[in-house]
């Protein structure tokens, strides 16, 4: 008896089943005899060029090429492997000096808003299984390997924190702030599907790939100098497209500048437009700020007494995890109406992602624990001081500089030299760097810091040579210290 | 001097920022005071009906509300907390006993196409550090906490695997399966803006997800029973809408009954309808199967040689992985359009996500070295002979099943109590069951629940008060033993 089903019109695999299951039996000599694929032609890769050129002054991004130049390859074990164990010698060698490298990697790092201190060791029995949230969070799925239980409650943490009760939100844990973006102008979309996206111009690069993703026209909003919405011009942009609907990104911090845009201010200048409230959506877009914000004294709040729609936060920027998440809420009155039944999940599909990273909760949810609002609260208390101490101590050595208020993110004069760059790791946009000031960035961090710039710049500019950039239109001039605004 | 910079237009701001640095300094009072929030009201929540409602045979979908049966609540630690160590011990027991269940999940499980049998000890190290391989895999990013050399070391062998050279591919890896298809999909998208996505209708829930996502015309493809797509129903799709080109999801392994699409009999079906190479985009859905496919002899080969436009395939499938993860591969020159620069990165933007988990890299890449093609060769051996097993057994014992050929996918009848579902984590749909056999799962395991189901099965039907469902329309009549059947 043939019970392998032969499909119709398709005789390859008619014959790959004849073999596989000769007389209905499996036959294992039906799998292929040389299972190493022989290598594809790779000798144009002899001389790879080098992704950051050999120039000092200017990091190129090499289009077009695939780099290898640092990669580990990953090779065949022989066949004697077990017996010699050469290889296993070899891979714990690899493992060794790679964990070398972060931690000195982790030691000099100031330019991205992750919080690098953190002990998960008591999970650390947790990585043997594959624990995976696939589906709803609050729908369990058959797969038993979960961990909605944790995920429930870091979103419960969350609801409280942004004024929405239990039975009123919906959200998930996200792979990472893009991935809230993705989520919550989706939603957007979906309630207002002939909506227009604003977004100022310095919102993450994430909200202009969901509008080409999307296929949604997208309007870009001026900022002011600070980096916020300008809300003069949204108000412009607003006006000629009343007839259709608003979705708007609002950043609590922006990338670049860590800029706070006033909700209270859209949302006034929307109803202003004559947008009556089921005329917009916003999302609120707090992948830094999303956690730091509620702590500090009549920052505008993010709420969902509010007319939002949506907020996500990052969990690997001020919470810190070992890998990127992030915490997405929106209303689940908008959530029923974008998700359609998937019966083999036994569940309804409302993230973006399918099978979801179980971890990533287990994380948040221990330090939500440990730390509690409170602790929270001392660690923003200590990043807004510290931010002000290197503020301050750069303008002091004459460099220009910038902090927001309500802020963490110092905005400074880009170092002359890629290497100081990358060795401490920042962001760099134009004329400007960045350091983000997170938990794990003590003044002593800060002092060695200052230490070697001061000392490498007065290298590059000794002599007159060559003079600091001017950031005037960046930071404004008020906060810029070059040879004419000083 | 007052330094931070007052944003025109923003009163509450401005008045904060006067608070939080009075003087020019940094003024720690200006932080809330009573940092945790008020809870929500949330009396509603006191009786919350449980999602799988109390009725044994069918469950339900409960949309429209947030179930918190099994939340994990967020507490904030007490005062005296450091003192007590009340709280670490809470934490610490509940941890033991989400361990024990996950234990016990990870030893019943059949239904999804995990391979849950792994051993990362020599990686648990890696856990202190925030690895995020943020951007491009092939351009480096000022973030030097990343894996991207062996993100590089992985796609680098699966290109082996794939017959594609390494300076005309591009790739990286994914958070899941659904990122691999939303990305091969949005390429094929951007290469043909006009053109139709055609999938069969067994495809993963993704592909459908991503075509709303994206506002792509949609067809979805008759399939055969088998699962596979059925190329004449292509063709009468194609054929109406030649003016448009054709973007084409393949499925090596659809979710339910774990058919292979016929590459080749797509491709030759284009043709056929007069679609030049220049006309049509294939994406190949591997998430299971395509990591098991090139080991199979004579099975349709996934190649670059062919004109398909991109592979993906998950990591936590036939590989294992704590966490979900996969492998996206495509040609280089359909990225280079597809990409903006993000100057803030250094780096292009090309991923879905932005953030990405620089530990599944170095998962992979530790299995790919200890197993190499020759280890996967044998465990596909091993999975195609127990699936063989199972589906023998199971007819053996007079119950509908059936096998593709290429396959591991075992498809049954459904058990008829939804707690032998659960126990034994099952995938179901309609009146099918199925079991993935994966590595992880050992001839003594289905020896086990093949006792168990017999046993079930011999109680549930007994007396004739009720008959085994009807398989005909979902996999064949001669692969159902109904009554009316055998």
């Amino acid at each position: 008896m043939l019970s392998a089903v032969l499909p119709n019109g398709n005789a390859a695999a008619a014959a790959a089943a004849a073999e596989l299951f000769a007389d209905g039996r499996f036959n294992p000599t039906a799998i292929v005899t040389e299972p190493v694929p022989p290598p594809v032609q790779s000798d144009k890769l002899d001389s790879p060029p080098a992704a950051n050129g050999g120039k000092a002054d200017k990091r190129e991004i090499v289009l077009g090429r695939n780099v290898h130049t640092t990669c580990l390859e990953v090779t065949e074990p022989d066949a004697d492997n077990e017996s010699t164990g050469d290889k296993e010698a070899y891979m714990a060698s690899v493992l060794a000096r790679y964990r070398k490298t972060l931690v000195e990697r982790t030691k000099y790092h100031l330019g991205y808003p992750y919080n690098l201190d953190f002990d998960y060791g008591d999970l650390s029995q947790l990585q043997h299984f594959s624990i995976n949230n696939l589906g709803d969070p609050f729908i369990e799925s058959n797969y038993g390997v979960h961990s909605r239980q944790f995920e429930v409650g870091v979103l419960d943490w969350f609801a409280r924190l942004w004024d929405i009760e239990k039975d009123e939100y919906w959200g998930y844990i996200t792979n990472c702030g893009t991935e809230g973006n993705l989520h919550g102008i989706l939603v957007g979309r979906e309630v207002f599907p002939d909506g227009i996206l604003y977004a100022s111009r310095e919102s993450h690069y994430s909200v202009f790939k969901a509008a080409r993703m999307y296929r949604m026209e997208c309007e870009k909003v001026n900022t002011l100098i600070t980096g916020e919405i300008d809300c003069a011009d949204f108000k412009m942009k607003l006006l000629p497209n009343k007839d259709k609907p608003a979705i708007i990104n609002v950043n609590i911090g922006t990338t670049v500048k860590g800029a706070v845009d006033d909700l209270d201010l859209v949302i006034q200048t929307l109803e202003e437009c004559g947008y009556s409230h089921n005329r917009f959506y916003i999302h609120c877009d707090g992948a830094l700020f999303g956690l730091m914000m509620p702590f500090v004294k009549r920052a505008p709040k993010v709420s969902f007494k509010k007319p939002i729609g949506s907020v996500s936060v990052s969990g690997h920027k001020f919470v810190g995890c070992p890998m990127p998440c992030g915490v997405q809420l929106t209303r689940l009155d908008h959530i029923n109406a974008l998700s359609s039944n998937v019966e083999y999940l036994a569940s309804r599909d409302a993230t973006i992602m399918g099978s979801r990273n179980g971890h990533a909760p287990i994380f948040l949810w221990y330090t939500l624990n440990r730390k509690g609002y409170k602790g929270f609260q001392k660690e923003v208390q200590k990043c807004l001081r510290n931010a002000h101490y290197l503020k301050d101590k750069l303008r002091g050595a004459g460099i220009s500089a910038m902090l927001n208020e309500l802020s963490s993110t110092v905005v400074f004069e880009r170092p002359k030299d890629e290497e100081f760059v990358r060795r401490w790791q920042l962001a760099c946009e134009r004329n400007m760097s960045h350091v983000v000031v997170m938990p794990s960035v003590t003044v002593e961090k800060l002092d060695c810091f200052l230490d070697e710039l001061i000392q490498a710049r007065s290298v590059w500019y000794e002599g007159g040579n060559s003079k600091p950039p001017c950031l005037a239109e960046d930071v404004g001039v008020s906060n810029c210290c070059c040879v004419l605004h000083k």
